[in-house]
């Protein structure tokens, strides 16, 4: 390894003392949904507990993807990512948990700034599973390859008996390359910064909760499933001057912004009104009491650029078909640390934070 | 791309044809566990179904990792795999779920001769799993790493409802860096080369068998899981003229010696004598009624070497602590093509082939 992150090994190690010292503590006796939410209860267990055993600098950085240099070589930066997908139900409007499995690795390496070449795919099945059910979930990942100019070369089959899984599960991981002088981290972001939403947001979270009948509404909500690689590589074409990219899975843009004002240790001001939504997701968050900015999506991003091109950005999303509703939703301050601050239409301001658990969970 | 196995587009093209004017028709409407058990029926669903859907020429070549460079770059060339493991139980004498999850992806790395560098992690937990089992796998893994020089660079947790997975289930993916002249592949034997078995077989299938409580036995067998890392180096520094590595898991030595015979297109002949097994796994099979040979390990392997380089290559693999009981087993020939023959201790000789499922589901 010679260049890229680890030129800044001092840095890596001052966020990571940063990270310990307001570091959470992993109570818990036994693995609650919480857990697996992305909000703060996932925070702790991976900060408490995996980054404490397995502490390495590259893990430390806390990024949705490792990035490295082999063996010194000069050339382009590999970077690297695993994501497992539970989803229920495996099928559902605007896609399956395979479409799924896909885009969301994908996305993982497009939000370091790479381009991803290849996946590995790894099935955990329950004895049972209708093989023609694998089959639509396969070619479903097929598609959504081809799509992305990606490919499948390498993976794993297991089986456990019945009663033992939920039908399928999916873990993916995929190895891109970065061949632009680039440096996007959570941790970079820098006062002034423009704060960019790629489109609407909660469209996957409550496709999924309608698909589950959790939800007595006949709203055509279809999940947000999608590569954004090409969306990221016209972003680049503008600048390089972008500071963070993530992609808001999980506990939704809420979790994405909170991470960025801690590990960059900044804040952040989101203006309410600014953040796209459709109608009908609006609807369905209402009628469930959940805040949009907390629902998943897969296939939006949020990206946190230099002030001086953030509007240039904004007009190369918007020509995208995957960013063609991108707003600038806010930005970056000095104060207060770590918090993120909203601006509601009413001109109230409130602080949003991660939730502890998450209120729709297995959502991918 | 530029170098390397791709170099070889023709000989691969050849070997996915042959592969498919032989290639197995998926019949079963739904998913058995052995479909999960690395004979016949897994191999019958990777190549009918999978191959099928995703075919790309790195895929198609069916080893345990996929090789390739990244941009036509005169550096290294990249190794790339992954595995999920269900072992049950989770703990068992020699270790656990997590050690065997990063011996597991090492040596799938290890055996394309490539020197391990990066792991990822992903956990699907089964709520309500206790925290301190987390914790003690947790740092099994990060023991294992740090035996074999490689780190756990980025991760994922996922949870799921109780009674909806089993405890835990683990995906290791890795990225490794082949750095010798090597072409090492399962379609690369020759008529007269060498066998070699790194030693002792059956260890890590009866182990789990007797902490599963499935055999009344007092026996004191541990399983074999290790990383085959430094053990390959030893015998790359006597050769390079090593043409298949594979380490025996799911479907013990049996499966890894016919997937050499058929990508290959030659015959393997073994000599059973020579097999080494310990008189307590022996004993073991025996009450079982299963055949070492079809047993899985997490530490052995099975390298097929140019004749020439033979005893060379077992001399350095005997002097290192995880090749000491290395043997001999057998050759290729020409004939019958495709085919792996059992020369018995009374003067028989059968035909070994994969078993269609596993008798010892959940081994890893």
């Amino acid at each position: 390894m010679s260049e890229g992150r680890e030129r800044k090994q001092g840095e890596v190690v001052s966020m990571a003392e940063r990270l310990r010292s307001t570091k959470p503590i992993l109570r818990d006796e036994f693995i609650t949904m919480a857990h697996g939410s992305g909000g703060k209860a996932t925070h702790t267990l991976i900060e408490a507990l995996f980054v404490e055993v397995f502490r390495n600098p590259l893990l430390e950085m806390l990024d949705d993807q490792a990035v490295f240099s082999i063996d010194g070589h000069p050339g382009p930066r590999i970077a690297f990512t695993t994501d497992s997908f539970v989803v229920s139900p495996i099928f559902f409007p605007g896609g399956d948990i395979g479409k799924l499995a896909v885009n969301g690795t994908i996305n993982d390496l497009t939000v370091s700034g790479a381009e991803p070449l290849y996946l590995s795919a790894s099935f955990i099945l329950e004895e049972g599973f209708p093989v023609d059910n694998l089959r639509r979930v396969a070619s479903s990942m097929a598609e959504a390859c081809a799509e992305a100019g990606v490919a499948i070369v390498t993976g794993d089959t297991k089986v456990v008996n019945r009663g033992k899984a939920d039908g399928l599960f999916i873990n993916t991981a995929g190895v891109g390359v970065i061949r632009r002088p680039v440096d996007i981290s959570a941790g970079n972001a820098k006062p002034g910064d423009k704060v960019i939403l790629s489109g609407n947001i909660g469209d996957h979270g409550m496709a999924i909760m309608i698909a589950r009948g959790g939800i007595d509404l006949e709203a055509d909500i279809a999940s947000d499933t999608a590569p954004l690689s090409a969306l990221v590589k016209a972003m680049l074409e503008v600048t390089t001057e972008v500071h963070c990219l993530k992609d808001a899975t999980r506990g939704g843009v809420v979790s994405v912004l909170n991470e960025i004002a801690r590990h960059s240790d900044v804040a952040i001001v989101i203006d309410e009104a600014s953040v796209p939504v459709r109608n009908e997701v609006r609807a369905a968050c209402e009628i469930l009491g959940i805040d949009p900015l907390h629902v998943a999506n897969e296939g939006k991003l949020v990206a946190v650029v230099d002030r001086g091109v953030g509007e240039d950005v904004l007009v190369a999303m918007r020509q995208h078909p995957y960013g063609q509703h991108a707003e600038i939703i806010g930005e970056v301050t000095e104060e207060p640390k770590g918090r993120v601050l909203l601006h509601t239409p009413f001109g109230g301001t409130r602080v949003m934070d991660m939730l502890v658990g998450d209120p729709l969970p297995r959502i991918c």
